[in-house]
């Protein structure tokens, strides 16, 4: 099977306009087909701020209201996709931006209101993603940047959070891929020692994974990040590799750097 | 030759939601292929006004700093642009919103500097529209929706009329479609008499033009728009259509409602 890279950056390199620049130099000289997936950024955040649209939050996630749904088209749909796009173009990298709505790229559900109203959240529908058409676009050298946008299908844009969205269209595309999905982070990868950002660990298996957890050597904030992993390889991604933006892009083959995790 | 449909749509519409979402019915049940365009509407320079945004003007002419752009490629490329694909989705049309930099649809120069500095301002490079691209998503069965964007190339988005990139793109498809570009329009069409809404002169040709020229039957409004619509004639487009968005789109024969403008 033909290797496909999905990619998700986050808001650290989005908002870094000078990182945003040389990892996209590194993902233009990729030849192997590319998803990227982008978070948000601080910018959503501060044009929200100038706007007056203050963000409720429960527990840590956004709700998300009539007036945050129109902020995060406008900035995450608008403003971040298409800057990345240009730049790609420029550099030689036929680009297409989307968001799940284009193309009924991934049509989602809006969450069900249980104690909490999440607003204008998506559930991604994971079997109704248009795989095919992806592949069509993939096969005409095309660069598909994905913004963390759904739709329900009724009309209606959906916040989705990126790493789902780049889980979700990597799992979709492992049927006619051999998906490696690429997180991008702002350390170097899984560390040994939280302390020590040069204490890498290169493998994480089904079996390492195991052994680190009984060792008590995960810190807690990359636990869900690991599981996550492996969900997704259990759904048939290839491999999942954790790392820095910086580094991630030279590592087409076996030898990478940054976490690689995979089933064994 | 197949016939394609290239509308452009305005601000009026844009602003209006239930005018918009009527449009956007009639739209999605036409059975020919067609390309959207879409203006930006009072909601950029709203949300300009709140972000703080003023822009300078020349002659009546916008020019776009680099707060305004980054304001318009939220706006137009972003909310509006989304909102529209999202609805055309839930009506079940295959929609897909682009900008000019998106594929490399639509390449642009940055309007040269002269006495004034315009700023990020595209001219449309015609012949290099990507036609074989959007000639592509039509056989596919999908619907672009255009946003006025373009880019240069450098990496760079730009401003660029949307009247302007709907009669570019009807003119590079004019080699492949037999194309009625259409303009949604305040009024039902070219009146014989301003005062009169039912006074619609149903076609004009290039000798009904010059006619209506000698007896100074032509409003100054409406001057430069049939000058363009027999511009985009002479490059190729096979009829122009004025009109007002309710009554365009059923008119998919010769039987026309608005001002049907062709060469004879």
């Amino acid at each position: 099977m033909k290797q496909l890279f999905v990619i998700k950056i986050g808001g650290n390199i989005v908002d870094d306009s000078s990182q945003l620049h040389s990892f996209l130099e590194q993902l233009a000289s990729i030849a192997l087909p590319v998803i990227l997936v982008h978070g948000g950024g601080k910018v959503a955040t501060q044009i929200g701020d100038q706007l007056g649209i203050t963000s409720q939050y429960h527990n840590g996630r956004r709700i998300t209201d009539d007036a945050t749904i129109d902020l995060v088209t406008m900035v995450y749909g608008g403003l971040v996709n298409k800057k990345i796009v240009a730049q790609l173009q420029s550099l030689g990298s036929n680009a297409i931006g989307l968001t799940g709505a284009d193309g009924n790229l991934i049509p989602a559900n809006k969450r069900p209101v249980k104690e909490i109203d999440f607003g204008w959240v998506g559930d991604v529908l994971f079997d109704q993603i248009n795989t095919a058409w992806l592949e069509q676009l993939l096969h005409n050298g095309m660069l598909p940047v994905v913004a963390p946008l759904t739709h329900d299908g009724k009309g209606h844009l959906l916040n989705t959070n990126a790493d789902t969205i780049a889980s979700a269209l990597a799992v979709a595309m492992g049927k006619h891929f051999h998906v490696r999905l690429l997180y991008c982070f702002e350390k170097k990868g899984v560390l040994n020692d939280v302390a020590d950002d040069h204490s890498v660990v290169p493998l994480i298996t089904r079996k390492i994974h195991l052994q680190m957890l009984q060792e008590g050597r995960l810190a807690d904030g990359i636990l869900p990040k690991i599981d996550n992993a492996f969900a997704a390889i259990a759904a048939g991604v290839h491999e999942v590799l954790i790392g820095h933006a910086a580094d991630l892009i030279p590592n087409t083959g076996a030898n990478t750097t940054g976490t690689l995790i995979r089933e064994q």
